[in-house]
């Protein structure tokens, strides 16, 4: 259950490197990114699993770095269109018609998707693409959550060096957030024995009955 | 389950007005929202909850009519702080002290966290905000879909009236995204039967072995 997980989660500090992932495991948190909804269904970024020992390295150190990216056993990162552009929304259209058949409503559906981001400044269209990698994040965090696996969520990095060591800007994709997964060396982790610190209730939620 | 409702999960178009949330469900769902992880635990948003059925009725208008947010029995509005300020992260730093005593690192981290944010322009520190409630919103449809709970993920409503009709302007908060919950009226919802699209693992995740 994930809602049991809330308190056990927490961004590990201090991972393990004796104790990898299970690629059925991580399958499933990846599974989970993939299914997040996103705005008009467009999915608007990809992801990234890298697994290769010499690349964490050399990503740890566009990373301030921080050691959960070569002690866990996979990184994931979350890179997010530069922009949108006629053709990815056309292929987006082109998909939905092929699995659901051809149908007039979803041509002009996309057609005002385009007349609304086209027009709109490209920093303006990554951030909203960005948006949707973060609620992927959120699925991430949660699928890790539920299956016991540790995640560190983090913007600490330098996306230009992520992009640049990913091969990112040929694809027209930005690094955005990155999620290393493995296991909590809780002897060694200053943050695990700390109380979880979030805002009371009260001044977080406004209810209006 | 978490992750055995990724699939059963839509944004549900069509709600059953006659079935509305459980007061104790919603409280789980807006819990794993406040539980969300955001960068440098700031929270730099609030959560509404309006069950208020005259204010649903307004916020629908200003939503081009959509029929869950009056259809669902509850409405989560996502309001991003509109900028950082010096006060903001200062009470930020205060609350984590008193919880976890004092301690000269905490200062240090967020007289830097101050430094980093202060210079920016408020667009980018509100689009900074607005990302972390993207975290939060995935947390809560990940909540929804656990507890069998329907949601419609929604950025299709004006936030300017949305900001007005809640009085955030003066709360230095912005209305970023919408949650009705409700149960789906399957049986006058055109979505719920479609094929669920996805992009194919193949394109949409790079392997990095």
């Amino acid at each position: 259950m994930f809602l049991e997980k809330l308190d056990w989660r927490y961004a590990t500090k201090k991972m393990d490197p004796s104790k990898p992932v299970a690629e059925e495991t991580v399958a499933k948190i990846v599974h989970a990114v993939r299914m997040a909804p996103t705005s008009s269904g467009v999915q608007p970024f990809e992801l990234f699993v890298v697994r290769n020992a010499e690349l964490r390295e050399k990503l740890k150190d566009a990373a301030f770095g921080q050691s959960q990216l070569t002690d866990g056993s996979h990184l994931l990162v979350f890179a997010a269109w530069d922009n949108y552009s006629e053709e990815r929304i056309d292929s987006v259209l082109q998909q939905v018609q092929q699995e659901r058949g051809e149908n007039e409503g979803m041509v002009a559906y996309y057609q005002r998707l385009k007349e609304m981001y086209l027009p709109r400044s490209q920093q303006e269209n990554f951030e909203h693409a960005s948006r949707q990698a973060y609620i992927a994040l959120g699925f991430a965090l949660a699928a890790a959550a539920e299956l016991g696996v540790d995640s560190t969520p983090m913007e600490g990095f330098d996306p230009a060096k992520f992009d640049d060591l990913l091969g990112l800007s040929a694809r027209g994709l930005k690094s955005v957030v990155i999620l290393p997964l493995g296991y909590r060396d809780a002897g060694n982790d200053w943050l695990v024995s700390m109380k979880k610190v979030r805002k009371p209730q009260e001044t977080f939620v406004t209810e209006i009955a």
